[in-house]
């Protein structure tokens, strides 16, 4: 099968009543802080929580009859793996997903809850995929694979329909880059509409797959190092993806972790949006180079919200420390009574809220009268961590910042 | 001006091209969770993060035009604050807002970031509604009321007439209730469409205004407590609003806090939302209440989503404590090597993973030989906490779960 705007539209209309039209809303917030014109595609709106359900489902209702009864199996830790379970079991088709033994526990339920067979097996994703490949055969399953396949392909290039349906005059469109197959399939729907339109990709920089293989001129495996952004972590790009990206990429951006932490925190705090690292890439993209589109659309392809709670409040406070919203310091007072409480009075002067405290006896400097008080403190920038250490220093108290 | 649906129908028209129509979907892990066909409604989407836009525009947009030259003013410390600031900038309408002095820095920034004049003034919000009061009458400034207003409640209702155009057969919708504006105008006009449609009503116990209004059979103004649901810590409800509600409403709900945060945690999880206290009360009501509404259409306006990053951090802390899926622990161990490295290696037996680790050698039982360890463990749930209970009793090891 070829994957074409026609195979794309075919896609819509097949999937159009089981997967959401996701709303493309003007970001005010974020237009400001990246200087151009901010749309978001809010993909973690669907149903699993990714844009993952538009190939998922394709696939699954173009599948032969007897295939449909046998069932379906896919290796994945993941975003494809709820897809798949979730339009199974709509369909009445039954599915095993494979995942590695370290899955995320909140996603192994979610695909049980959704009514799929779950097998733990494989200490990394690719003993996993070999171990679905043998169940495939075994039980004459339809393996499914996450992104190097037509139908999967051109179900995610719905999303660059609905995109021009909603911003027909959108300039760029940002879009996260994994194995390839989003990108592939939306670059394929809009270059063939909308030449004009820019297609820009994001990778993580710990797991620059696409970018290396660009540069080979052919898929090219690459070590993925850990990235925030676990969803874009595939160490190979599919073949087909890359024959159709190759040719219509206009630019490819790559991001770091600090980055991509503070476009989770941006996200949530001025768009009151929950996003998965692998989708905040491509605001922290626009934020790096939004000078470049100033005055032009740009949609960011938010593709799904699946973090974990735990990692958002790691998040949070990470990102207010980088921020200069959160600071640590230990200053070095008497042992003796009322110079936590001269320490504290102080600290309340400069207007900074104290949030944690702690002494410590063991590791404080050679003095043996003085303690070390570490203080944890909400404050409003960097400027206000200046003046705080300008007040320490006029109290004559000895410190350092953490 | 009497509110009526012919007022709703006009502000519609008149809002229609700046406020945003924000999207309804179908919450697939919200349904499962309550048992009812929940739909969302994503109020949290509009531009400044709440419904406040629908009311203030349609206000801003009917001033007269010199009273639009000389400009308006409001007392509020939130949402409508940022309303009207974002509104009147657009319009070119000058907006003074009065907050008072411990107003949320990022609520001044983001008013002071659209174009307003902020005044911070008075320790409680009554002290900043007489000031606002103040500076009207002394720069003739139109006062614009947050929500006992005709023009402010037909422009809210307008969420009303959204919700009957993307889910015409809905059965109930869910609504917070602070002052009453928005229940109010979603009252008069789905009650004139379609009068079988249920209106419940919301309130945290902590501010249970309409509940006490209702019962004395007027507005009655109550002692508000402390609430994460702060935007509906109003002390007495609109008149206006009162008359209004009362003959239209069907049923009202009160929530208390740990309901109010695990819907907020909900809302993040499941349907990665940062929803704030006041909106997230629709849920926690759902969840209440959710088998009453079996096989129901059912809405929840999620009004705003304007909550403290650090509250959110917060929020997931205490909300995975109240789920079973962190607990802290306190063994008490010989004071001698080994016995840390013997209690961690029982506890990672069961499959909980240790987050921190605490020595406390000053409040150890009175046998001296012993020190106790506290430790934070990542938990699946509370059966899992019964097994580390277990295995620490089977191990002859002392401790208390705190």
């Amino acid at each position: 099968m070829e994957i074409t705007l026609h195979s794309i539209t075919s896609a819509r209309d097949r999937i159009h009543s089981a997967v959401y039209h996701t709303p493309c809303p003007y970001a005010l917030a974020l237009s400001r802080l990246c200087g151009a014109e901010i749309y978001c595609k809010l993909e973690h709106l669907q149903a699993t929580g990714s844009f993952k359900e538009r190939g998922a489902a394709n696939k699954l209702l173009q599948l032969p009859e007897d295939q449909k009864k046998r069932g379906v199996i896919a290796a994945s830790a993941g975003n494809h793996a709820q897809a798949l379970a979730y339009h199974g079991g709509r369909l009445n088709i039954p599915v095993t997903v494979v995942m590695p033994v370290w899955a995320p526990l909140v996603k192994v339920s979610n695909c049980r809850a959704l009514g799929a067979r779950v097998i733990l097996c494989g200490e990394d994703f690719d003993q996993a995929v070999v171990k679905a490949e043998e169940i495939a055969q075994e039980q004459h399953l339809s393996l499914i694979k996450g992104f190097d396949d037509p139908e999967i392909i051109s179900g995610q290039g719905t999303l660059g329909l609905e995109i021009l349906d909603d911003i027909p005059d959108v300039d760029a469109i940002i879009v996260p880059v994994g194995g390839g197959g989003l990108i592939a399939g939306i670059a394929v729907a809009v270059k063939a509409i909308k030449p004009t339109v820019q297609i820009i990709g994001v990778e993580p920089l710990n797991a620059p797959t696409l970018h290396e293989s660009l540069a080979q001129g052919k898929p090219t495996r690459v070590a993925v190092l850990p990235t925030l952004a676990d969803g874009l972590a595939v160490g190979r790009c599919g073949d087909l993806c890359f024959e159709l990206i190759r040719s219509r990429l206009d630019d490819l951006v790559l991001v770091n972790e600090a980055e991509i932490a503070r476009a989770i925190l941006r996200l949530l705090e001025l768009e009151k949006m929950v996003i998965e690292g692998a989708g905040a890439v491509s605001l922290a993209a626009a934020m790096l180079h939004g000078t470049r589109w100033k005055g032009k659309k740009i949609v960011l392809c938010l593709t799904g919200g699946n973090i974990d709670v735990t990692t958002i409040s790691r998040i949070i406070d990470r990102g207010l420390a980088a921020d200069g919203r959160l600071c640590r310091i230990t200053a070095y007072v008497s042992d003796r009574p009322g110079s936590l409480a001269r320490l504290t009075s102080i600290l309340a002067e400069t207007g900074a809220s104290v949030k944690e405290v702690g002494h410590d006896r063991h590791f404080a400097p050679a003095d043996i009268a003085l303690v070390g008080i570490t203080v944890v403190l909400e404050t409003r920038d960097f400027e206000h961590i200046e003046e705080i250490k300008r007040t320490l220093k006029a109290a004559e108290i000895q410190f350092v910042v953490k």
